[in-house]
């Protein structure tokens, strides 16, 4: 663990010392209703600013450790604004309806007077209704059989994961592609160390692709998600039976064009069913 | 035109007896810096409320007609919290933030105090850089040889469109399926009478398609979209070359579960090109 200079950070790492890196990055502390303290995890670190995905989750935990909050997440959109600093920073929830079937809440992550995130979380009520899933999963080897490795490079977060690289794995090499490389990525993915599935951690797995771009084009420049949406499918049963088992991961690109392309992803349990589909925009420089 | 008995539409109706339906739909007044004044349109109404991609539209407008606004939508994601009267309600945006590339907006609108949407739109300068479509287009017959027809059924929004059905049409009965229904379906899909496409029109066509659960299913129950998100992927050029033609719709769903399904979508050019991309959460009640 790595506290860094972060006084939060530093507290709560020797407060906790056996707690997973995540649960860390995701703490919060209320200060009063809607409104909660943290500080971004050197340990999820990313080029510029925290990975985007231990920034959704931690926005979403602010709603799922609410008193007000009643049901689990069913869908998310967040939109990353600024990079953060790494100082503490709040996050600010207005529930803004509670229906028989669904809360709608809005939220606000504010640091230094600047909003770095503005998100939307529905949470609803998942009864015994019709179910049906019309996708089978992709024909792919299971995880044990894909060589799952630490994530390396040069994001710190990377080494929060394990990936095993199914097809459209990274081969970049940092000089643009004589053609073009695959758009579409299927990898295995899991929490390092495992850490048992919630829906904390299938928000950040949904964003722990690399961006399309890389892949298509090879070359690293300036680029990063600016809209993130998850759509959570899994119910509780789901998760519980994923345990800390890697996922599989399928993410692939329609358009790129005027600095945005677009990225879409799908999570699946180990036995076949759909955990979570979701889709990102990505801004690009040039 | 019907105006209905609202006095904002029928005033509208009086000034601007040729204007399109969809404008008088997305027309909005503005009272003060970030707050606009509308109504709801008879010629868009659902079962209950307006037709979410009219909605949706109306909210986008209050972005793309503020003073602030420095360039194009790139994308949107907007929650339907609870179904809208048929009085005039306001649209109350919040500009987030100004970046050299992007601006960020919230907005919701609000009906007699409550928050009936809740939106994020984020715009962006869209520059000569990389472009680059991995997918084609599907192999479908052209719109003329599709058979467009105007829409027709129980709601009111679909004689606002016109549809020429490649695969996956409307077969639904009242009675369940024997079979399960066609979850994707390919469409042609343009305004009724046809209008000039802007980014307003793109917005609305991106929610123009029926719930997946109804083609699944084949029955006609309790359902609705709760958040809606799109990524605007056409530049000015390609909305120009579309013009008034019909668009080609893709939708499909890849898991229904626990009162919940996803859906995404696709709009692609005349020529092939992606216009945008989406994806939609929806409830349904059994």
């Amino acid at each position: 663990m790595q506290a860094g200079n972060d006084p939060l950070a530093q507290q709560m790492d020797a407060a906790m010392p056996d707690t997973h890196p995540f649960d860390l990055a995701t703490a919060l502390t209320a200060t009063d209703t809607g409104v909660w303290r943290g500080a971004p995890a050197p340990d999820y670190a990313n080029m510029v600013g925290s990975f985007g995905g231990a920034t959704t989750a931690t926005v979403l935990n602010a709603v799922l450790s609410d008193d007000r909050c009643q049901s689990d997440p069913v869908s998310m959109t967040i939109n990353l604004l600024s990079a953060m600093g790494t100082g503490g920073f709040e996050v600010v929830s207005k529930l803004c309806r509670t229906g028989k079937y669904t809360q709608h809440w809005t939220l606000e992550l504010v640091q230094d007077g600047n909003i770095c995130a503005a998100a939307t979380v529905v949470c609803g009520h998942r009864g015994d209704t019709f179910a049906y899933q019309p996708v089978t999963m992709p024909d792919v080897p299971p995880a044990e059989a894909a060589g799952m490795r630490d994530g390396r490079g040069p994001l710190k977060w990377l080494e929060r994961y394990r990936f095993g690289f199914v097809s459209g794995g990274p081969d970049w090499t940092g000089k643009p592609k004589e053609q073009f490389g695959a758009s579409r990525t299927e990898v295995w993915v899991g929490d390092n160390p495992p850490r048992p599935m919630d829906y904390l951690s299938l928000a950040a797995l949904a964003d722990s692709f690399f961006l399309r771009l890389l892949h298509v084009r090879g070359t690293m420049q300036p680029m990063g998600s600016v809209s993130i949406t998850t759509h959570f499918l899994a119910n509780r049963a789901d998760i519980a039976a994923q345990g800390s088992a890697p996922v599989l991961g399928v993410a692939d690109a329609m358009r790129f064009q005027g600095n945005f392309h677009d990225q879409q992803m799908q999570l699946w349990s180990t036995d076949g069913k759909v955990l979570a589909t979701g889709t990102q925009l990505v801004w690009y420089r040039q």
